[in-house]
């Protein structure tokens, strides 16, 4: 399989570590959807130009984490990372959609004060989304054990997701992380410690 | 249930079309996440502040398309929109990502052209977001069939995400559809015949 995307992308880096919790090999091809030179190569895999693409061993390209990672379940039963089904399931995708939806702020940040020329950035719309990310961070932080994973003795899809976000925070703007979270920060910890999680870890 | 969110919103509209088809019954709360005074009840519901948000029976409050859609789909076997296993699985999910992708970035540039003030405008934000959309929309129109529906003779998950777009698109940034997608655009049209999906059309 190749992977499009730097682990700069919190979404590229959850999938890399998806395939690395699951023994998968994958080959990283490491492009950027902000790099015009770029653009054309990820244009040819990914028409929408965006990370991650997984691309199957079949010529199938997957995108978006939500099918990527549904599909790496389904197809190693065993090393599933999230429960198959029932209640199990409905909540690691939910503990999956804040941490996402939360990244997604985090990333559009991102876009909004560290990329774009000052004299265009608009504050009423920083200020929002600075509050999205910390009502995120905060609701995270509320639903995490003192020790342990999401998933219990060993990480999650949600622990992944949630390790995601947290480095790439912390990278881009760890102002952020003011309001102080410390099971969050100490999950981090714990999950880097892991050389499939780790040895992701950007910057 | 209750629905968070207005219809105008194509994630909030794709969740409102599965529930309809599905025939479950839900109440919707009209709230936006862009007005100042839904904010705060948007936040009670979602901390992350996003529609949709689907409040469940058991009081349970679950965010973020992929997530919602799986819970329903698993909670009315006999009535799933996205194929519970294999190939077809893989295949569906894949198109309501690139339909799901694409819609990100026709929103992204909702809140870049339409709503922020034009003096904040960033052309060479705004110019990568119309080729994103335009790119998603050429994949779709290229991938749809000449008759029926992406899921066969019914609509099936991937449908959904594919009018909401096409439907958000035309409503906000018509322009966007001027390199012409006429199999999308007719899809669109024997879709929203349905009163399932018809119902929900905004505007």
């Amino acid at each position: 399989m190749i992977l499009y995307g730097r682990y700069l992308s919190p979404f590229v880096r959850r999938v890399a570590m998806w395939l690395n919790l699951q023994e998968r090999a994958f080959e990283l091809k490491e492009l950027a959807a902000t790099d015009p030179n770029d653009l054309p190569k990820l244009q040819a895999v990914n028409p929408v130009a965006r990370v991650p693409a997984l691309v199957l061993d079949d010529g199938a390209v997957m995108t978006e984490c939500f099918a990527i990672c549904d599909w790496l379940d389904e197809t190693a039963p065993a090393k599933r990372l999230v429960p198959a089904s029932g209640a199990a399931r409905r909540d690691c995708l939910q503990r999956i959609a804040v941490a996402a939806a939360t990244t997604d702020k985090a990333v559009a940040l991102v876009y909004e004060k560290n990329r774009r020329p000052e004299e265009f950035h608009y504050k009423l719309w920083q200020e929002r989304l600075v509050l999205q990310v910390q009502g995120g961070l905060g609701q995270i932080e509320a639903g995490l054990p003192e020790d342990g994973f999401l998933g219990g003795e060993a990480p999650d899809g949600s622990d992944l997701a949630t390790v995601a976000l947290l480095d790439f925070v912390n990278e881009t703007n760890p102002f952020l992380l003011e309001p102080g979270y410390p099971r969050l920060v100490a999950l981090a910890e714990r999950a880097n410690r892991m050389s499939a999680i780790g040895d992701t870890r950007p910057g």
